[in-house]
């Protein structure tokens, strides 16, 4: 990416403290220079991490100035110590940086059920702090990979009144990705001088039409984060006190993180293809999302995917045990501009034929539309291969 | 298998009609040279299969003579000359059989979305009026096979007041394995006096603790059928005019299906290994079942147990999205005998390195007690291997 990566008032840093091997990056620290407006988004998984149980808790507060990251280790199922550890960890932050505490954020990825090796990232904070620049987002969103390919960053300026207002987003991400209640890791940053209630608002918007609308796998993470910092460093009135900014603002922000869960997708582990999943004509868009799910999570049209077989059939199938009602009567299905199903019956093997031109691209779209009412749905997911396969079975080996 | 596969007033027949390559065994029929009480459970896919949709209307009669099955097209997704194909093929078996039309039915597996090759089918149908016979149980078993790579079936005899019952089942099923609501194929004969009301609510029942427990894939087939012919030839006041009799052949049925759905699963496409998993504690029996479906269908969980990998953490991940309310506080976690979480925690590396001795075995037990109440399920399911994706991705070429 060409783009400059730094944000009025923040600061970034990246530091290898040994949690993977062969001194990869995997501490990274985003710090405001002053105090900034702060909202978030976790996951509903019952088994939340330690430091998503510490972030809910900060967050009430609305403020923060600075977030500590590690990959490599979830600090998930690690019980009073695990949190004990997150606290810890904040608190060395807070005193090197010479900030609140309470203004200090932690996130974490990586092997479920193993203790932070404590010594290792007291100093792995210290290289942070040393190390901090204005330039080190991108630094920030490698040190932050797990199963990863490549890293995940974007830079979004907007205009407002004769001002420059920055939106920067690390992410990080490639599998167990099914964030329909929260995301894997990503950090957004903005200069812009905005309330935490209207961040938390305009986050939870852009949430929904982004990493809500992905998915690999269909597990939902212990550890998914989604988080805001505004530190008003762009300077002007606060956004929310003209309509017309903050929409501007609203719209950059789903921007940017709609961008960031497509990388998401894109790095999934093991895809050969990504399909844009489009279900219309449903009762309501609730209909039209349970039934693009289930379809995106069979495993046998996933594998179908992979093995480039036009089998709508197997898409039929899962339609029809969405749990939503549907006539096969009235169900019409396409791959990319191909028809293949009117009336839920197929059309042929010329169709068939022309739809294996489609299933041969890397990226197509596929449309199911159930002829109920207009409710609708999309959904962008990936195939199933061997290569999931055997970066799942091998994962901590 | 060393039993004698006869069954009382029962004939069995197998053919080649072409459907599969290479001459292989693709129809198959079941007679009863009286006509028999019927019960049968069938898919809730909302794109039952014409032979489904069929067999649904003629079992409110609960009569039967003839069950009439073929593989390698499953005649789903195929409209009206989809039934009206299926209605003809029961046609021409009655006149061939000279019995009345009403009282057959049909079943089919395989590709959705193709026509049944009709001139095939009626020259399968004129083979198999020839070739039946009374041992021809086990060829049955071979002609309904798809991805399978055995056979499955199974003779059970129990004694009622000097008199022998038997029954006797057939099943297939390897892939689309999620028959929370029905099953794949199965047909059950026996030679025991009992109405088609009570043959329903035992069927009923003892589908319940069988095909409703496995899962392969968490996909619900659109051609799932369950067949019972119960046609008397054993003799004997009728079944339900005896209570302890009645149970005898309930449990029987159980026994019969039961080993039937463990047959499916142990021959799940690509499965290196079988788990047995049990959820207990949970606050009901609804609650448990969720949380064992969760568990049981995340590709994370599937492809750790592939790779021999003891991730606990990825059972506790997908405990905690279940959508079932859990205190992480109080699960705890065990593979075979040895116990792996205490109270949401791992118990560290010795129990890891003992539970990697167990993951290497070919069969064992996974429990989670979730310390809530007094709910518990059982769900038998598999791992997901490279050669699920294959068989897969390739199930049409």
């Amino acid at each position: 990416m060409e783009m400059k990566a730094g944000v009025e008032g923040f600061e970034f840093a990246a530091a290898s403290c040994g949690l993977k091997e062969d001194g990869e990056l995997d501490m990274a620290l985003i710090l405001s220079r002053a105090s900034a407006a702060c909202a978030g988004v976790f996951t509903t998984n019952r088994f939340a991490a330690a430091p998503v149980l510490l972030g809910r808790q900060r967050l009430k507060a609305g403020r923060a100035r600075a977030v500590l990251v590690n990959s490599g280790c979830a600090n998930a199922c690690t019980g009073e110590r695990g949190y004990q550890d997150a606290v810890e960890s904040a608190r060395w932050l807070a005193r090197a940086l010479e900030v609140p505490e309470e203004e200090v954020l932690v996130a974490s990825t990586g092997v479920i059920g193993t203790y932070l090796p404590m010594e290792r990232i007291r100093k792995g904070i210290q290289a942070l702090v040393r190390e901090r620049s204005c330039e080190g987002l991108p630094r920030v969103a490698r040190a932050i990979m797990t199963t990863d390919t490549r890293p995940k960053w974007t830079v979004r300026r907007i205009e407002v009144e004769g001002r420059t207002i920055t939106l920067a987003a690390v992410a990080k991400g490639a599998g167990m990705i099914h964030p329909r209640m929260a995301t894997m890791l990503c950090f957004v940053v903005t200069d812009a001088s905005v309330s935490s209630s209207t961040l938390q608002s305009a986050l939870e918007e852009a949430v929904e039409t982004s990493f809500h609308r992905i998915t690999v796998d269909g597990d939902t993470s212990t550890n998914d984060t989604v988080l805001i910092l505004a530190n008003g460093a762009a300077g002007g009135a606060p956004l929310e006190e003209e309509r017309q900014h903050l929409e501007a603002f609203r719209a950059s922000l789903c921007e940017v993180l709609q961008e960031m869960a497509l990388a998401i997708v894109d790095d999934a582990e093991g895809r050969t293809k990504v399909v844009r999943l489009v279900v219309e004509g449903a009762l309501d868009d609730y209909c039209a999302d349970r039934v693009a799910r289930t379809v995106a999570h069979s495993l046998l049209v996933k594998t179908a995917l992979y093995g480039g077989d036009v089998n709508w059939g197997r898409i039929l199938a899962a339609v029809g045990y969405s749990g939503v009602e549907v006539d096969p009567e009235r169900v019409d299905l396409w791959y990319g501009p191909v028809q293949l199903v009117r009336s839920g019956r197929g059309l042929g093997e010329e169709a068939e034929r022309a739809a294996e031109e489609i299933v041969k691209k890397e990226r197509f779209d596929i449309r199911i539309s159930l002829g109920e009412g207009k409710g609708s749905a999309v959904l962008h997911t990936c195939d199933l291969s061997h290569d999931y396969v055997s970066i799942n079975a091998s994962y901590r080996t």
